[in-house]
């Protein structure tokens, strides 16, 4: 059960497409990226913000199921969900549907720890445990 | 328990390198991706050939952990394992280390299906199932 | 003087952004191939149907200034040109500016030949010639 | 006429090529960046060190031309020359071979502006000039 969740649209870019002609997998991970900053967005603050502020979330750990392939130039929605997080954690999941239709192109996780900005842990800011409520 | 194993060394590039001043998270999937193709080299097959042959093993499921940072410069080895499969899957493990001071960087897996060029399901071929022995 | 234009918004990812926190000089270059990319579109074609039909525009040049940094979720807007070509060569220009004070981020041009599947020089067909008019 | 040269050899990752089974035209600025940083550690320093003692060589102006294709799996040669430069300055040229036949796949250069970490001029620090003579 996500506590939040929101959905973002992108196109496959050409630079994005490999010789099978489908879209190379690590691009699911920078999407799932633009997931949670758009999530992040919506919820009324910027990680770019969070970041100047001298919080970052570095992914402690992804994982993608690839379901089904996605092409240059089709359009997808990514579904982001924030989960119910223990300690300083922070859990995000995702759904990318191809929009043509509607086939779900991968799923999988994100996990983020908070740290400063030499990677030393810290706590969750207050705006981001808000976020999570 | 690995059939196989080799290892790689990668040195991590400007363009990988995030505003955190540390190797962005997707690029430690095209570096698993370096360390199957050259577990393959070693075992005297090429990937290029074996796609060339009709044969693609699209990643189906990827997972990493993210255990240390490495930063602009720095060199890894890349440690590939080759798993017993089910089936028509393959399944790779992957241990980055920094070289500097052999901490583990990240550890993680990926599964492939066997294909033909149009993502059709298709036997491993033999070269691949000896690969496997 | 450039014979179509058309423009496009892009907002810069976490993963293009390299630790002096500006974008990496690589992206600008996948920048402008969706800036042409959206520029075909709205003349009506798109870039994948051209080479499903058996068309190719490989890049054969590319310059770009940089003029002025752009950071990770700032939004910028990419203008595309089409010049007149001569022969089998087709020529974009490009400039992106930063949309929250209209400042020139980056300044270029492409030059594509047309060729078939094998990279062997075609005729522009008459889709792009029209394209051009 | 180049100051100093030196040599690179780079194998093409599966995740550069693109659906005309061939390096995407963005990579050859990826593989000019990892020339220069060999160019520089021949010569007895380091880019990270450089950075680190806060002189920043932004990119401000970068050209390729695209001459043959270079595949999966392919290994070529970068050749990375250091031009006699002008002020604070400097521009480095690149020629990348393919080492199965020769080709020229690619000649290019860029001009870097030298900057502190906040994009303001400086001048180029002694160990700068001495790597220009």
């Amino acid at each position: 059960m996500s506590l939040r969740s929101g959905t973002t649209r992108i196109r496959v870019r050409y630079s994005e497409v490999d010789r099978m002609g489908v879209a190379h997998h690590t691009h699911h991970l920078a999407w799932f990226e633009i997931g949670r900053t758009e999530l992040m967005r919506e919820a009324g603050m910027t990680y770019a913000r969070v970041e100047d502020d001298g919080v970052f979330l570095p992914v402690i750990e992804a994982t993608c199921r690839y379901l089904a392939p996605v092409r240059y130039d089709e359009c997808m929605t990514v579904h982001t969900g924030l989960e119910p997080a223990r300690g300083a954690r922070i859990r995000f999941t995702y759904r990318i549907e191809r929009d043509v239709d509607g086939v779900v192109v991968a799923t999988g996780s994100t996990v983020h720890a908070a740290t400063d900005r030499h990677g030393r842990p810290r706590r969750l800011p207050p705006s981001l445990r808000e976020l999570r409520c």
